[in-house]
């Protein structure tokens, strides 16, 4: 199944000509994902090759608007171009405690209705994920109004105190959760993990065993022990390649740190680990003040989770694209991606800087 | 005195990389007024030559996502932008009801602060500016909750039954005023006039007379009439120059049509009229349907008003830019500008089509 992940944003604070606010989508057959939503994203999406009509779930890290004030725009432009042969099946919403509110208030007053259901699905924040004045109070976020009528209940969701992870859902080929981390505002990561696959028949020994295509095969494939008619015995793992590791793919909100063990246990072994790194090491204690994180800082999740590419983002919009730097630039976005190797030197793990509209593909992984 | 009009945003219903959602920027000496705010208007701003940090006015003419969505990232990037030797003033949003409530909720979930206050003054419609349907439940409209820590008072502001229009407010060169348009949901637009101002001074006429610049001058200026040394009296009508005449610029919302005589005598004589031409002719039906107008529509207005510009904006997608069309390009923008001019034959009213970034400027006008 292939898979890949598109920068649709790229930039800090703000969108702006060069790099656009938050967005981040992941394909896979069938699946059209969307992290975060800042402003102009639905502009950003016309821009790219991907199409909005297909996205049908949306994750929102923050409410901080680069990461946020995109959404209502998006959901009224994707219903305006809708196919109507193809039927509209519910988009699912998550995001912290308020998007609810929020997203009723705006659909609600700019008077847009939806060819399409959806339902907001709120991850309740525990009160240390930021200082005590980026807490809402509960009289912001408790709407008493009815559902906008194209919204249907969604889920409140609490930490899990086990895993300190929120579970967000499991379809069929891939598990969600949320860790929390820590921001000027509550913040939160996001881990999509695929499900193991059991590795392909070994058609060669198959046929030295006689066996010819057929409903055995499939018998095999689900693990199931056959026996022939000679009434040899074939066990699975006698015929059966290596299974194929689930991909593994974390996305960050914007944040100076994790906060619990939550994040550490569910990104260990990503294939990719999207981070912010706002600004450069020089500046660690401005990017921790303001609740972001440096190249450095991302590489030290990085390393302790042992992933294999960690890919920068939300740049300060002082880092211009590379295609855009002048020699001269005193703030070289490269710089960021070297700070960030360095800090990684002696592990495996590989540096990307993200840009608009860049796409990383996300290869199967070879059996272990 | 100078003064222009830029749009930023010249397409309707959604933000597209062609052209952006409305937005359009009255400029004159000190004051920067930004007449709809879709989604986008803040990279559209940089993308200009304008600095979104002047902006000290907002109107928003309905509260439809592609006039509204980019106010409160619009709001956040001005304040981070704002100089702080720059006092930052009171920035005045004039809007329907429910915008007072949308742009609280925006702000506070969103965890915003500005170094700036801002205050919503806002318009009541009448229950006739659109369809049943279209109108607010009270419900949604009166926030309970208090006011954002940077937000002030506004004032709600209703119809004066004389004049059929609202007065926004007076000051030192303007009178702004708003009057009622038929849409979807209730639609406004905004008339701006420039007051007269008094004549220059014949300085010829005053030499000949043996006066010498002096406050003599400025009493004749101010109108009051002076005795000579030798006995003479000079009035001012004497020495005077004729007036010359305030400019008028009138910017209408969506609609498909006027209500009652407010706008229509508002916007008599403009210099500029900016009218909405969602679709062209041969879709009157579509466009009425969908509470817009055709190019021959707005014709119909600027002829009633006898208006010296009408200006087309508002164009559906489908409508490139002229610098992007192709020859085979079945929707020619330009024919919409044609089918405005057919239907001004006989009349001086001259037909411009708003692109975004067109800076058109606005001339003094010659006294009558
Ligand atoms: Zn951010
Ligand atoms: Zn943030
Ligand atoms: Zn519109
Ligand atoms: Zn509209």
């Amino acid at each position: 199944m292939s898979m890949d992940l598109t920068f649709l944003g790229t930039g800090s604070a703000y969108p702006s000509p060069h790099r656009g606010a938050s967005a981040v989508v992941l394909r896979t057959e069938g699946e059209c994902w969307l992290f975060d939503c800042g402003e102009g994203t639905q502009t950003q999406l016309m821009k790219s090759q991907l199409k909005a009509g297909k996205i049908n779930k949306i994750f929102i890290s923050h409410l901080h608007g680069d990461h946020l004030f995109g959404l209502p725009g998006l959901l009224c432009t994707v219903s305006l171009n809708y196919s109507p042969t193809q039927p509209p099946n519910c988009v699912d919403i998550y995001g912290p405690v308020g998007l609810r509110h929020f997203l009723r208030v705006a659909l609600e007053l700019s008077g847009s209705q939806l060819v399409f259901p959806y339902a907001v699905h709120e991850l309740e924040p525990t009160g240390d994920q930021c200082p005590p004045e980026g807490l809402l109070s509960p009289t912001v976020t408790q709407s008493s109004e009815s559902l906008h009528p194209q919204e249907r209940p969604g889920r409140t969701i609490c930490l899990e105190g086990e895993s300190d992870c929120y579970l967000l859902f499991e379809e069929k080929h891939f598990t969600v959760k949320a860790f929390r981390l820590f921001h000027r505002i509550p913040s939160f990561g996001f881990c999509v993990q695929e499900y193991d696959r059991p590795g392909r028949l070994n058609t060669h020994l198959l046929k030295e065993l006689g066996l010819t295509p057929g409903p055995l095969y499939g018998q095999l494939k689900n693990g199931e022990t056959i026996t022939l008619e000679n009434g040899q015995v074939v066990k699975p793992s006698e015929v059966l390649e290596p299974a194929i590791p689930g991909r593994k793919v974390c996305i960050f909100g914007d944040c100076s740190s994790l906060l619990g063990e939550g994040g550490l246990k569910a990104c260990r072994g990503a294939d990719i680990l999207v981070h912010e790194a706002t600004l450069a090491d020089g500046f660690q204690e401005r990017a921790v003040e303001h609740g972001h994180s440096t190249p450095s800082m991302a590489a030290a999740v990085a390393r302790s989770c042992e992933v294999r590419r960690l890919v920068l983002y939300h740049f300060s919009q002082r880092y211009k694209p590379v295609s855009l730097q002048k020699d001269s630039e005193e703030d070289d976005v490269l710089e960021l991606q070297r700070q960030a190797e360095d800090a990684l030197k002696g592990t495996a793990t590989e540096v990307s800087l993200a840009e608009d509209f860049l796409t990383l593909p996300i290869p199967i992984k070879r059996s272990n």
